[in-house]
């Protein structure tokens, strides 16, 4: 008996639950869980069905093929897969710091196969964990050949999943569109307020009463990316911009961890510029 | 084209969801949303699905009948039907007060057939919308008399649901009883800490740095029925018990109207002293 | 004995507390509680002392006066007064809705003098309270002469507090000069984010996880006023714009629920474009 | 220039704050942010002072307790100092790996100085850090014989603090006396809901909609001590009791981590059996 999830994201159609439920049902697989969404303004479906039993893909892959509409994207994933992720990191080590943790004790099913960082600050912690730094000045290089350094390490490992773990640098184009989908980035505001450098200190300055967080996949239209997760905490006046910072690393590490936990189990479905989660 | 819910719960079986979606497609129902859950502990299945297109009633429940297990319940609602609750209350209006508001503005689509209450208290803001107000009191009755006079009353207005909203006394087991399922109640705790009396004043005792409210389905044990809803606000060592009564309001309208909601929308199941929310 | 409150707002200087409390130890007033903030980055103090006692104000405020520094606000008023405001409203009523009836239930200590709107849809809501009700159409009148109207209403209330309880026009700065930090508004969003109309859409649009709403007093900055409460709310795919701005209500209702009950406390202090809440 | 916090607890009297901050003034002391608190049903007085300035300790202290009233303590305390703490685990990592991570970061400034446990799992993590690790097998000894060696090691230290970070033992009461007020627990529910064992097994058999977790002082009445923090995270029918202890980590390590912040901040006043937090 394994576990595997079949994800379908596909044009709306009639008939479309009957007919995926039912090529399960043919092939003797149990539903374990089983969630669907439509976009009615859109027209475009998308479920999520968790399975149990004895699979034989390709046969019911085919079954599968043959029913969904034109312009259907499916797959099936072992649900207890351990996925690969490559961690960029700058200096902060707080979401670095969870991730390693949650790894450790087994919340996440993964291996973090590299930490990549333009500092070295991050190595001695990195390395406590015996995993891989790699320490890539930028100095001396233009934006695109840093870019490639680092996409070249990033491709020796082969990831699923690409963490920006408070990653302080705007990708180049050509980095973004090598991973489309797979990058995960924490924005330190509750997006769209803020965008941009320092929202800290913009946040200070308005006197705001909550401050926030937003993870993102990263597209070429910097912090424009389709949301996995936001949430919020409340200041007051009494909190510096400083202040808004250190409270803000625990709602930083507590949104990317939301959203990576969401993105390993299979839950993500991006669409335009948005996610539907199920 | 009407808008239909059809609501399933039965034991798990194996390929219910196809079976279910297949008699939908047959019939040419549109499911316009799908959720379902299954209880692997103890085996049983739970589907709601909302449908658009053109009812045969009759000959759809047929069909549905026969494909369901033995010891199944199933029923298909109109998704927009107005539905009817009668409120009982003692002496506070916020929670009365947020349902006369929603009711007016359409953000319930209900008929309040009738406040009830054992004082007089709340009939003026019961009238200003034309709402019929009984007061029975309690004086010089036994309990079960009292309560046989307000069931009375109650069954001469045919509702779908009793709200108690913040009906300061305890049902008999014949109450209760004459409406399995359909009373709801908000309590002013987060169950199950500080049942019973007073829960206020115990938590101002306790110290404690949260107050919540609890929306549940009344059952004969007290304080014991299947939770709705539970929410929580913060609160600290400045706060009297009179002022956690007072923040406690909020958290106890929000609850009650969170629970109110998802009961209209069809959205709750019962299941043992639980319930699911689909 | 009275309750009074002693609001200190005034450069930063050496001992403060020390000479204000010992003002209040010499005329024998108790403090009931006393709550002060330095903004150290430009040297501001504020000071919000609750004192019980037998009351000389005059001579109490000369030995304020003599003590605090050059440029100092001061005010005493009475813990318990009555207050009274005027609320303006287009056609939504859940604002106005919680605030009639946590005035009703005495949640509020306040007289609601008026309710004014450039619609006749909450007429019938606000006269079930005994409330004057006054439609003054904006057709027909350029946004100069229909803020003079609603003015000159506003003026024969003598309002401590004008609330914009979703009133959907932008104030003429005439009408804003009026009333300086005495405008109360509350904004369908959490500001910055979404600034100006329709911010449901926009965060439709955008695919946020979180919506929320802002309470801040009105200034000739659009949107852009000190800010006195923020909340929100999650979210997610299945939310329509419609079922944000249906979700958004609580928000709404709730943030100006909480910013009403600060400034009615006295507990809000404007400096520059930000607020101290003591 | 120093920095020292001035912390006063004692019966509540007559310009009790006039007398403090007047011999602050004295002493040329700069008041940086003042907070107290009467509680005035009991008559009690609290007020944490933080100072800038020279400070010669013994003359001011001399001239504070000329001042306050009998029955009262007082300490003054540098506001940087670096505090020592020791930890105490079981099994489980995330609230040790999140302490660990928050002192490497520099959030908090403290001196881990051991790590202990009945058990050798978290051996390896704690040494990562080069932190001693001791482990005290509880096999064989009776609860007082264990105790007596861990309060030994514990001594051996000197800590200001003993953090139970999901230590999965009831303390004897000689241990707990050994420690008053300086032994933090968490303990993964919303006290007094779930009080001893397995209260997320008890939290999905009630088929609650929150959990929590609670942060407070241990004394020799089990999960009765001074509660300093509290926090929930919502849950649903899907969540297993499995799902309850995962997401319960997330909020039991946050509650925690606010609790020792707190602490670490000489912001927690023990009274009674609740915390007054300035």
């Amino acid at each position: 008996m394994e576990k595997k999830i079949l994800l379908s994201d596909c044009p709306d159609d009639q008939g479309l639950i009957a007919k995926i439920t039912n090529i399960c049902y043919k092939h003797q697989l149990n539903i374990m869980h089983n969630s669907e969404y439509v976009d009615h303004s859109t027209g475009q479906f998308f479920m999520r069905t968790e399975l149990e039993g004895v699979f034989n893909d390709e046969t019911f892959l085919v079954d599968i093929d043959q029913t969904l509409p034109v312009g259907s994207h499916r797959s099936l994933v072992n649900a207890n897969r351990r996925q690969r992720i490559v961690i960029l990191v700058t200096k902060e080590s707080h979401c670095l710091g969870d991730i390693l943790m949650k790894t450790y004790d087994g919340s996440y099913n993964i291996d973090i196969a590299a930490v990549i960082s333009n500092y070295n600050t991050l190595a001695t912690l990195t390395e406590k964990f015996d995993i891989p730094f790699h320490f890539v000045s930028h100095e001396g290089l233009t934006h695109e050949e840093h870019d490639k350094k680092v996409v070249k390490i990033i491709d020796s490992y082969t990831p699923e999943y690409i963490i920006l773990a408070k990653f302080m640098r705007v990708l180049t184009p050509n980095f973004v569109g090598s991973y489309p989908r797979r990058i995960i980035n924490i924005h330190h505001s509750f997006l769209p307020a803020f965008l941009g450098a320092r929202p800290y200190h913009q946040a200070y300055k308005r006197g705001v009463k909550i401050i926030g967080a937003t993870a993102h996949f990263v597209t070429n239209n910097l912090d424009e990316g389709p949301i996995i997760d936001q949430n919020i905490k409340h200041v007051d006046h009494t909190f510096s911009s400083e202040d808004m910072v250190k409270v803000g690393r625990d709602v930083e590490k507590t949104v990317l961890s939301t959203a990576l936990s969401l993105v390993l189990e299979d839950k993500v479905f991006v669409y335009g510029n948005k996610t539907v989660i199920l």
